[in-house]
């Protein structure tokens, strides 16, 4: 294939912190603008930048997936530095591959696995502030992983989504449900074939619920089975959770 | 001591980069603003912070020790909730004592210990850009090693100092100094009686020379007999350097 037909596919990090959110806006930085900003530069012409999927304001990444159509012929493993020697430290490029030019990041993707950070600590560290959700509060770990466990598998998560996306079902399928506690810091870490808006975050707020005792574990069936956001948990906050890996 | 002789004495963590240094400053926000002006609001009338010392725009704080005549009457053990409750997340109160009315925190204290923190990876973390300095190569941890060794004891500090800041002497004692790797993470502690103005970052700089070969361990003997700082190393970024510990 020529080299003006592949595509370039890039696996970013960033601080959702610092961005208002992936998706280009006209006004505020965004993941996808400060990106398309660089390469237009590079090529002196506009250049689009496609993600695997948009991430709210201040949800961060380890493992989001971003391509383009190359503005300027360089061998592939240049591009990481290249990039990152023009882009702000809260955006970096982890690894750069070639695809083919017809490589779609959102259908293509066969899995997303998300994890969400929370920290029982008693004082949280000012270094930790923008990274992990701080609760007041000793979950009840096993409670939660009861909870969990009824949404693995193939599932109608019309009840565990912030409407007002259209979307042609919202059925998806959850390959893995954890809950782990190791020290002070709690994860929730759910890997499913693609994710309804604010899907990540509507489950672990509902999770909360289930672990401070304000809801049963197995709530969660009937929960799911209403298909009524109202009966679900609060969305627990952005900066909690991180994008980690998009499988192809 | 009846209770309104008694000060408080606060152990604080923050996050530099959120704040103009610790010093009050008339516009900007600043460690000991922030803490005076909510305990300014508790009492009623202005409320006087005493810090063990400043720590500039910045630079980080594990154990600064800041003290106050309290406000009001509370059990000094309430202190760190009733402030954590009132204070940013960037700056949080990790241990409250009742010291003396006469209790200095400048002069009491006998030693205090920064520790500056550098990474060798080679694409660093969103999550870290904050808190660490990125190193462009691999120093030479041995020459660190050697030129630090250079450092302990008695020594005049003059040229390892940015003067503005009159002081009566230039003499500091180095009771400890590490570099120590793991990972990709290298490290430098420096435990002293005192630290002059931008120490730390002037001793990490030059030490930094001596890792990267633009200087040889040696050198460290010369630099310090020659009480000019035009031959050390340039000032290390704030954003790698904490105050850990204070000791009275």
């Amino acid at each position: 294939m020529p080299l003006g037909e592949d595509h370039v596919k890039l696996t970013v990090a960033y601080d959702g912190g610092e961005f208002f959110g992936f998706q280009r806006q006209r006004e505020e930085p965004t993941v996808q603008s400060v990106l398309e900003a660089i390469l237009g530069n590079m090529a002196g012409r506009p250049v689009v930048v496609y993600g695997s999927g948009r991430t709210d304001s201040g949800v961060h990444a380890w493992g989001q997936v971003v391509c383009f159509r190359p503005p300027v012929a360089m061998s592939v493993d240049r591009w990481p530095r290249a990039l990152n020697r023009l882009l702000p430290p809260s955006l970096v490029v982890r690894h750069a591959e070639v695809v083919p030019g017809d490589f779609d990041p959102v259908r293509w993707a066969r899995w997303k696995h998300y994890r969400y950070r929370m920290s029982i600590t008693d004082v949280l560290s000012p270094f930790e502030q923008r990274y992990v959700h701080h609760l007041w509060f000793d979950p009840d770990i096993d409670a939660m992983r009861r909870a969990a466990s009824h949404l693995l598998g193939r599932r109608d998560f019309a009840s565990l989504q912030v409407s007002g996306r259209p979307v042609n079902s919202t059925v998806r399928c959850m390959y893995q449900m954890s809950v782990t506690a190791r020290d002070d810091l709690v994860m929730v870490d759910m890997v499913a074939d693609g994710f309804l808006y604010k899907m990540a975050r509507s489950i672990v707020g509902t999770l909360l619920e289930v672990g401070r005792g304000s809801m049963k574990a197995g709530d969660m069936q009937d929960i799911l089975a209403a298909r009524d956001r109202s009966l679900a948990g609060p969305t627990a906050p952005a900066r909690g959770l991180y994008l980690m890996r998009v499988c192809y």
